[in-house]
């Protein structure tokens, strides 16, 4: 394989996390060992930076945003929800990496990301132009097939474990057999959030809180989640359950937008956890229930990041970089957890064209029979992904985070309309 | 004076802290230095373990757990919302009291809290059993007068700082002059947690998030609201406001029972930030809203506590107990501010009585003129509360919070029905 000289560009693509720049400092810092890379280049915003040659000059931000990258939430170059459609967009995205000697394109996103890598990787093919395009797996929902997990999930899921276990010590002071506490999770189809706040049991203490976890895939049915209300709360101080923000009834119908239409007729955004808490109200004579929907606050919260997580984004960036430098193309880091019982974990490639469309389910045989509770398979799998904690410096009492110099690299092509 | 020997009872009252427990350590550290004081009782769940002689032997914990107590969050005693009414009530605490040989009683919480130990204390002396009773403050809303501020105050600011924080950087990558992100926060009647939040913002940078911050002081004003939001929305990708669960209109309700009272006629447990979302919804076309409710997260979020904040909790709880060794009673432990620039604090005793029925408001004089932000002075006062962080231990990936073995002390009395 002959050496491919040129510039790279990294791009950031729908919802953020706590640890998604960290796979971004993984592949700047991995980049600038190779000298086969030229220029180290963002695009702003996703696809929509690439539309509209916004372009960063990342290798001209300083080393210390870079490092301070690996424990910043949110997206450092900004990402979207736009999906490139017509062809017009595909040959302007070409058209674009032509301009500024693009010839490493790593991608950091979920499914619908990969899956535009994929066809921009098709694509340059298909026009004879050298590129080589790497995916980076992100996601809280960690439902992307083919990897043992996704980065980004695990800070979530520590973070949340970390929230029941504290609001669990205000309810066992508060509860008198009369609490109702419920947290509402993300998760629109997959409960890989919820059940990880099985996490925050004690091993070998079942009764231990979150006593109720209401998961996507378990159709909701009012009768036994109130009848599991009353016997927890026979047994406890307090019933603390986690639901999914994407519960349904047995008829597919969200929980949260039936219970909830406003006066103007358009679901409320209060959701789930607000529409089960008035059914456990009306039902429960004398509970009090209080709902917490932490909503974006699960997805950024770097401050409570697990080290793990932080330290396999870093290096799936890096294995991004590795992989294209060694003539990988059209492909996605994935991890590999290590077949012994000491958790490792390894970064393997996929073609891209395997993740789009196609979305990791949690297992139906990972869920206890009383369907509100996790086995000891589940936890086997999550519990080694949140160990460590990241350190963060703080400045003034408040997190100090990266801020990009964000230098544009001067646009040579005309405008393009998105 | 004459020394007192005798045992010293310690209760928690009213919603709970991240560092009221640390206060509960102070007390038992404090207490265990003076030879006159024999035994360190607990009472469970505050007033209602008076009544019903449920005391728990604190001596008996091991100095892990009390160590431990510094750094979590709950009220590790239990605690309640009950309030001593009859006078065979307080017959009954004084019974309670004699039984026990309890010579010091330090209770630990709110306005209304410091009421019952005044009574408590006053009924004492009318019947000349000699007892020495020091409140010792907490609550998350620094609505407490007399003190500079309120222990439990300033981790929950610094918490909901921290998570504008993040969530800004979230907003950041993703608002494309079209994301209007609400935080709902504590506070029914003042607006001291919703004002903390402006400490996200670095210094002389008025325009970070938060951008807009809706005061319960402030009466809601909806055609000024959304002026404001568009304006922000303008300038900013996105627009991050902060509104306290008190906010009202210009007669007195409450917006978020208005908006949100569902079809059943009862107000939805939606609240404010619920309210405000579907208001801005419904106004500003192409608003996408994403509403964030940490609910009860924000009172026992020990994870990001504040470090000032737990060692002047357990700072409080030691001077409670040298106070009463020293002879004081019916006291309340406040905090005192040093004069200079470089923050100092120091402990002082105001009677009972001048705690009960009086509340500190928020200055008018702190809240910019544009009446969503805050000025200098507010920085100045809160800015030194938030510095430094508390060091936790994990288990397993979650933080290890201490389990008292809550060693119950004989009951020698009768039972008493509540």
């Amino acid at each position: 394989m002959s050496e491919l000289v040129g510039n790279v560009l990294v791009g950031q693509s729908g919802g953020p996390t706590a640890v998604i720049n960290a796979s971004v400092a993984g592949i700047i810092t991995e980049a600038l060992n190779h000298e086969c890379i030229e220029e180290i280049y963002g695009t702003l915003n996703g696809v929509l930076g690439l539309l509209q040659e916004d372009l960063i000059d990342l290798a001209s931000e300083s080393q210390q945003q870079i490092r301070a990258l690996r424990y910043t939430p949110g997206a450092a170059l900004g990402t979207c929800r736009y999906k490139l459609k017509k062809q017009a967009d595909f040959d302007r995205v070409l058209e674009v990496f032509k301009a500024h000697n693009i010839r490493y394109f790593f991608y950091i996103g979920g499914g619908d990301s990969q899956d535009t890598a994929d066809k921009i990787s098709k694509l340059a093919q298909a026009q004879g132009y050298e590129l080589r395009v790497i995916g980076v797996p992100k996601t809280i929902d960690n439902d992307l097939p083919t990897t043992d997990h996704t980065p980004g999930y695990a800070s979530t899921v520590k973070y949340l474990a970390t929230t029941v276990r504290e609001i669990a010590c205000d309810n066992e002071a508060m509860g008198q057999g009369d609490l109702v506490s419920i947290v509402e999770v993300m998760g629109r189809t997959a409960g890989w959030l919820a059940a990880g706040t099985s996490l925050a049991k004690r091993r070998d203490h079942p009764h231990d809180p979150p006593h109720l976890i209401l998961l996507p895939e378990i159709p909701f049915n009012q009768e036994k989640v109130l009848e599991d209300v009353r016997r927890v709360l026979k047994r406890e101080k307090y019933c603390l359950i986690v639901v999914a923000e994407g519960l349904v009834d047995a008829d597919g119908n969200y929980v949260a937008a039936d219970a909830t239409t406003d006066a103007f007729g358009h679901a409320t955004l209060g959701g789930a956890g607000d529409a089960l808490g008035e059914i456990i109200g009306a039902h429960i004579p004398g509970a009090k229930v209080r709902v917490a929907k932490p909503g974006l606050m699960q997805r950024c919260a770097a401050h409570a990041a697990s080290k793990t997580d932080a330290d396999e984004a870093l290096l799936a960036g890096q294995a991004a970089v590795k992989a294209a430098i060694a003539g990988e193309t059209d492909k996605m880091v994935t991890l590999i957890r290590g077949e012994s019982d000491h958790y490792t974990v390894e970064t393997g490639l996929v073609p891209l064209n395997e993740i789009a469309n196609s979305v990791k389910k949690l297992p139906p045989e990972w869920v206890n029979e009383d369907g509100v509770s996790m086995n000891f398979q589940f936890l086997r799998y999550a519990q080694p992904l949140i160990q460590g904690e990241v350190v963060i410096p703080y400045d003034n009492g408040v997190p100090a985070f990266a801020r990009l110099d964000k230098v544009r690299v001067d646009k040579v092509l005309p405008g393009y309309e998105v």
